[in-house]
Formats: C-alpha cells, sequence, structure tokens
C-alpha cells in the first residue's frame, strides 16, 4: 500500500515501546508465519513464542520480549490494540467519493446529510434522514422514516425496514436486515393470526453488525442494540431483546424475544438464549451453550453447555460424558456384587 | 397514528367483554412496563399481573381481571387473537400505492395481475405471473416461470429462483431465498459431481417466510411449505423437505432433505433435523433439539434434547448433567468399599 | 423438457449396465414414489427395494437388480453418479444469454471475458475482473479489485467484497457474502476497537457456496476455500479459515478464525468448530457436534456430540444419556445397601 514507517515513529503512533534498533524501514504488516524483512508482525499468544524466535519479520508487536528472537520488538500491555493501531498505520481506511448516484432512488422528502456516499440501485424511501458522510453500498434499501446518523457505512443489500434508528458510526456488514418482523402469531381455530409488528429497532452508536444477521423489530416497543455491541454474522436477534453495551456475540448466535442481554457481556457462537430471560452484565458464555434460566454473574462469571452452568462443572461434566457407558458397567457390576473391574 | 376508540368500540371490534368504563377513550397500544393514561396495553402471562396492578394503562387486555388492577379489563378467552386485533386496530397495514417502476426490469412474457406494486431494482423473468394487489419491495428477483398469487408481500432483495411457486397472502421477508440448489453430489474419483437440481418449491396460502431463511429446490420432484405455516429467520429447507400446515418454526432451524414434518407442529430456534425423518402432526420440539429418528406423537407430544428424547425425560436428565462428576465419585466410593459422603 | 432416449443409448450414456428391454423409450426422470411409465428413476438407497419392486417406471437406475421388480435396470457401481448424468440428459443447464445489461454498472478499468452475462442491477467496481461466459444475476455486487475466472455462476444479490479472488466453474448461490470483515477488536477502557481486517478470500475452481452462506476475509493474509469444496446454505468461515478440497460442510455450520479443515472431510449440519483447531483429512463429524479440540484421523474417522468424541462412544453415551436419572436411582439404592430394583 505504500506506507512505511520507521520502527520509532510506528512506536509512537501505535503507543508501543520500542526494544532494539528503531530506525530500521518497514512497509508492510504480515502474520507471523508470513511476515518477512521489512514488515511487522503480531504475537498473539505467547504459546506462539517457538515461531517469533524462527521469525524473519523486522518487528515483533507483542506483550513481552521472546528471548532469543531476532526482530526488533514494539511491547504494549495492550497488543491487540497497538496491533489494530498499526493494521490503520499500512491499510488507511477505504475514501469513498461523496456524491448520489443517478441510479440510486431517493425520495424528495429524504433528508441526506453533507457528504454522503449513495451508490447505484440504493433506495432511501420517504421521510428517511442520513447523517454526514455516511456511505450507502449498493442495493442498499432505507425504509420510510428510518433515520441513520453520521459515519455510518452500509455494506450492500443492507435492508432496514420503516422506522429503524441506527446511530453514529455504525458499521452493517452486507445483506444484514433490521427491523423484519417479529415472530408472533395468535393461535386460532382457523390457524395462526399474525400479530402485527408495530415495534421498531434502534442500533446505537459505534455497533458493528455482520454479514446476513437479522434483527427483529419489536411488537410494541423497541428492540435495542447499545453503543459499542458486536454482533458478528449470521445472528438472530428476536423482538424486543436488548442488547447491552460493549457486548459481542459471536457468529449464529440466536436470541428469543424479549431476552435482555447486558453489557460488557460476550457470546460465543452458536449458542442459543430462550425468551424472556436476563444475562448480568460481564458474563461470558460458551459457544453452543443453551440458556433457557436467566444467569446471575454472582452465581458464575462463565457459563457453558446446555442447559447452561457454570463453566468448571461443564467442563467436568463434558469430559465425563464419553465415560458414561463405562459408568453404567461400573454400577451393574457393584449391583452384582461384582468387584469393580481390574481388582481380582 | 391518530386512530382513538371508544373501549365499548375497542371491545366490540375485538371479540372483548368489557369489565369496566366502556366509555373511557384510547388511542393508542403499548408494552405493560410502558403503557400510561390513554392507551391500551396487554397481559400476555398471569406471572405479569403484579405489573398489571401497578398500571396506569387505561385498558388491559387480559384472559381474567386481575383483582385489585384499576385499569378496565378486555376479556377473551383467547387474549393473543384479541391483542392481535387491538394492534391491527390502532395501526392499520400500511398502504402500498400500486405501479410498476420505471427502475424495474419486467419481461414482456410475464403476466402481472391489477394493482400490483412493483418496486424499482426489482427483476421479473420470462413467463413469470405476479397475482392481484402484490406488493414486491424493491430488489426482488422473481424468477422465470415463477408463480406468485395475490395479496403477497416480498419484502427487499427476495429471491425466487426459476419455477418457484408461491401461495395467495405470503409473507417473504428480506433476503429469504427460495429454490436455490438443493445440496447433491455424487461422490467421482476427480471430486463430487453436482447433482442438478430440477425439482422445485411449493409455498402454499397463507404461509410466512423470514428474513434471510433459505428454502432449497427438490432434486426431483418439489420441497413444499404447506398452508399456513409460519417460518423464523435464518431457517433452513433442505431439499423435497414438507413443513405440513400451520406449523410454526422458530428461527435458525435447520431441517436436512427429504425429512416430513407433520400439521401443526412447533419446533423450537436451532432445532436441528436429520434427513429422510417423519415428525407426526401436532408435536412439539425443544429449541436446540437434535432429531435424527422420526418421531411418533403416541410416544410423546414434546420432545428435547439432543439426541431428542421425551420432554420429560430430558428435562430430569438435564438437570442432573451437572451432577455427572458427583455421581463417578460416588460410584468410586462404593466400588472402594467406602460409605456415603456425609454419613459416618 | 422434450429429451427422450432408448435406454440402451442412455445407458450409453450415463455410463451404466443396461439389464433388461434396451429399446424401450424414456422421455422423464422422477422420484422413485411418483415415477410412471416413460420415466426412469433412481434407487438410492437399497432400503426403499420395496417401491422399487411396486415401481410402474420404465427403467431404475440403481447398484442392484431388485429382484421381482418389473422395470428395466440401468446398474452403475455409482449409482449416483450415474443418476447425475441422467438428470443432466433430461435436464441441460440453462443457457444464458450473453450481454451486459444497459441497467448494469460497470467501471470502466474493469475487464470482462468473452461472453459473460452481466444482469440489470450488477455493480462491478473499479480494477475488477470476470472470466469468460461467467454470469452474473441480478443484484450481484463485484468490489474494487475482485477477480472472478471463467464459467461460474453468481445468483442474484451475491456480494463479493474488494479484492476478493474466485477461480473458475464456482457456483455462488443467492445472497451469498464473500469478504465481509473478520470479527476482531481489541479491548480498550473506552470499548472496543475494530482491527482493521485487510486481508483477502480466495475461493478456489469447482466450489459451490450455498445460500445466504458468510465468509470473511482475513485479518491478514487469505481465508481459503480450496478447490472443489462444497458449502451449503447458512454456513459461517471466520477469518482466516482454510478449507481443503473437496470437502463437504451442510447447512448452518459455524467455523471460527483461524481454524484449518483438511481434504475431503465432511461436515454435519449446524456443527460448530472453535477457533484456532486442525481437522485432519478426511474426517467426518456429525450434525450438530461441538468441535473444541484438533482432530486426528488416527483417532478416530468419525467424530460426533458435544464435546466432540468418537462416533461409536457417541452413539453408546447418546443412548444412555435419557437413562442417566435411573443411573442415579440406582447408585442411591446401592449407597442405601438396598438390592437393585426388580431383585427380592
Amino acid at each position: 500500500m505504500g506506507n512505511e514507517f520507521r520502527l520509532s515513529d510506528l512506536a509512537d503512533r501505535i503507543g508501543a515501546r520500542l526494544v532494539g534498533d528503531g530506525e530500521k524501514i518497514v512497509a508492510g504488516i504480515a502474520p507471523i508465519e508470513e511476515a518477512g524483512p521489512g514488515q511487522v508482525t503480531f504475537l498473539a499468544n505467547p504459546k506462539y513464542a517457538r515461531i517469533a524466535k524462527d521469525s524473519k519479520a523486522t518487528a515483533i508487536i507483542a506483550k513481552e520480549v521472546v528471548p532469543g528472537a531476532q526482530p526488533v520488538f514494539l511491547l504494549s500491555d495492550n497488543p491487540y490494540f497497538a496491533f489494530a493501531c498499526a493494521v490503520e498505520a499500512f491499510h488507511p481506511p477505504a475514501l469513498h467519493v461523496p456524491g448520489i448516484s443517478g441510479q440510486a432512488v431517493v425520495d424528495p422528502s429524504a433528508r441526506l446529510g453533507r457528504d454522503v456516499a449513495v451508490a447505484p440501485f440504493v433506495v432511501i424511501q420517504e421521510g428517511a434522514e442520513v447523517g454526514d458522510r455516511t456511505v450507502l453500498f449498493p442495493g442498499v434499501y432505507v425504509g420510510k422514516g428510518v433515520s441513520i446518523g453520521p459515519d455510518c457505512l452500509a455494506y450492500p443489500h443492507v435492508v432496514l425496514y420503516h422506522d429503524v434508528k441506527v446511530g453514529s458510526r455504525v458499521i452493517l456488514h452486507a445483506g444484514c436486515v433490521i427491523g423484519s418482523d417479529g415472530f408472533g402469531f395468535a393461535p386460532t381455530p382457523e390457524g395462526f393470526r399474525k400479530i402485527p409488528q408495530v415495534g421498531t429497532v434502534e442500533i446505537e452508536d459505534d455497533v458493528e453488525i455482520g454479514a446476513n444477521t437479522t434483527i427483529d423489530r419489536a411488537t410494541l416497543g423497541v428492540t435495542r442494540v447499545c453503543r459499542g455491541a458486536k454482533l458478528d454474522n449470521l445472528v438472530q436477534v428476536g423482538h424486543n431483546v436488548v442488547i447491552g453495551s460493549d457486548t459481542v456475540i459471536a457468529a449464529q448466535v440466536g436470541i428469543s424475544g424479549s431476552t435482555r442481554i447486558g453489557s460488557r457481556i460476550m457470546i460465543g457462537g452458536q449458542a442459543g438464549l430462550a425468551d424472556h430471560l436476563e444475562v448480568e452484565d460481564g458474563i461470558m458464555l460458551g459457544g453452543k451453550c443453551g440458556v433457557t434460566n436467566s444467569l446471575r454473574a454472582s452465581e458464575s462469571r462463565v457459563w457453558s453447555g446446555w442447559p447452561a452452568m457454570p463453566h468448571s462443572i461443564w467442563l467436568r461434566s463434558a469430559t465425563l460424558l464419553p465415560k458414561i457407558p463405562e459408568l453404567f458397567r461400573r454400577v451393574k457390576r457393584l449391583e452384582e456384587g461384582k468387584k469393580p473391574k481390574g481388582e481380582k
């Protein structure tokens, strides 16, 4: 990409402490297995220290020096943060040329901010608002009365149903759908009658939503994703759910209607949460876990398994699952008055 | 939205029995935690009776009067149905202006009914049919030979592959894909050879399909979603599956090829069903359950767990899972001839 | 479709051995339950031999003759392959008329091969390349610097983010998203900071990707789907994952970041794999299984369950899960010094 840095300058820029020759020049960043001379790399996990030792990279961002390694070290107490800054230094965000494509359809009543970029085949309906510098990629659909804040990115084919609200600096990946109808039907003798879903969705500032993720509008009221939350791809968020600030949700997680997820929660991939639950701030949920009750941080910070249990218990139970058949045999021997196997 | 009702009129309209002052006026509907004066609300679950008691709402739709609560009651044996009617009274469905956008591409051989609404960037291919009053949002793709009945709604970017059939009053949420190829490959020494998927999909009347749900066409024959079935978001329906009438399928469920789901079945979120199974009418499947055998209603009406077992057994087994490590210890003590822990 | 074949000619064409009257004519192919006179059908599973016996079809593709069945047999050691060839004989692939729609937006710097078909509302960005005879359905988005090889099919609304590479003869089903940002954030006291995802995705030759599947770009380096791999619908592939050649992944599977899946692997629906794992060539993973450790083929070829264990162990453990409550009762009786239930 053409960007080069003297290591001492790069260290300043990413807030790292230099250990080694600061005059060396680096012109790129690469994974630790691949980085060569003239490149900087990143040691995420001390487990890979051996790879660092053999690395031909010019510099390594890490938490601590790896003894015996040749490269210069750029040390940080938060090496992930330093790494993020370094990647950005070499790969500044793409510039989007502002302007409204002649092949977009923008309702005359829509209000667009300054320096907005509206690509071909975007549709912006009646009464919608789009904030300054927001970029709408091809095929984005902005429904009636939608409001999007400034500095957002909506990748191709994002769909915002009517009246959805999106804050500032929100990133919406391709194909995500915000504001589809919540799943609610009243049983009748003639089959199910749809309960109209007349609430909405609010996505607060600094949220990122993954590709093909779906977030349903509330039946009444609001489905809310709070400030700084990050949702991965193919996540399902049911009607009237609340997701707290700075919560991180991995791919294919499903959250059923009216469940309230606290702040600074981490949810592993494919986890599922039943409806009308509460999960307290700061809890971690393991991948694939199945949550059928509200969870309190005082009982356990980390939960796993199905049904979800404190992680330490899950680990022990899970290890024993393959030994269940053996346990049945051992109990049978006891019942028959025989000695345990292996004893005489 | 401007609609107001005298409570006695609203009671008539939603088929509810009035307990209290029918002359009061309501001008909106809100969730029970939020409803205030001039609003009607809904008590879904007797568990929340306490909230009803403190409610400042003017009226509550419920199954029974909550003793000590101030609001007027609108009682119904089917309060969900009464609620659905009330929401509709305050929020009549959006009107869609009929007409065919000049920015849509409609093949001259396609037949469009009366009062159809075709938005910009819709594509309707050769020989397709669209019924009266059906609304196609921006970016909907209607393949060659597709037939859609009257009074359907297809939200943005719905994709109907060639020859798919859709009945009347069907709702297709954004990004759902109907008629993609079934997943079939013949192994050969040179790798997999695609088995052409030359069947189709039929979606019967009154079906609703969630956002980003995928329904594959049959290899030969038909993948069928019968009358009144409701599928939530991100559901996967494999080739040659049959889903019976009035069956309700929550988000992220996966149904493998050729499995036949009966009528009036309810499937919880993230459940998975193997291929070539039969699930009998009226069965309920718990969230996340894994079905590897055909299920009979005579054996159990409700199934849960993985592998799926009668729900009552699953409940007991699931409760004991965290105690498995303890059971191993207890058996060890028995084998060693020791007394159970706690005994002297 | 008008195609008819004499059975002896069809046998030649699909590489099958004829048992019966080769002069008979067939004009279509149908499922075994439905096939009638003048049609050929396919006996996939000897379990259905009974149906074959009663079949009114003119001919059956199978591995072996079903004694007592009337139809002519077309025998093959690889009946799935013979079936694939037969379906293709009756349903030759659709022809796509080459040409670039006036309603597509193609950057002048993009290079399009010969006989490319570019539908309305396609966007092809700066510097992108599209190979000969490749077909882009309506709404396909081809980002800046993307390269697609010859003879590919991209169904409606496929999204290829910038710089993604796609090989030859690749099929991309509707709504799949290739190259969205990997899920990476550095925690800071002010919330999460996005780690820019500056790697890419490479899809090699003869790959098929299902509808609404998502494949994230690498943080640095490449997320790779190797030659001949087949991914079903709604699959999630995390950043820096490698999927080996001829690997088959069923719907709703999730693969976390940096995991390496070998060649000729089969993964059942809804399986989940944690990050930074290795799964060796030729392994089979059962549906819904949860993989939290690297798996070696020498330990087991087939793995199932959660946590994943050798399939034979899983089968036995799974059978016993519903009996866990009974086991607890039996151990209690032993502890109490009572005889097992049923004994006197």
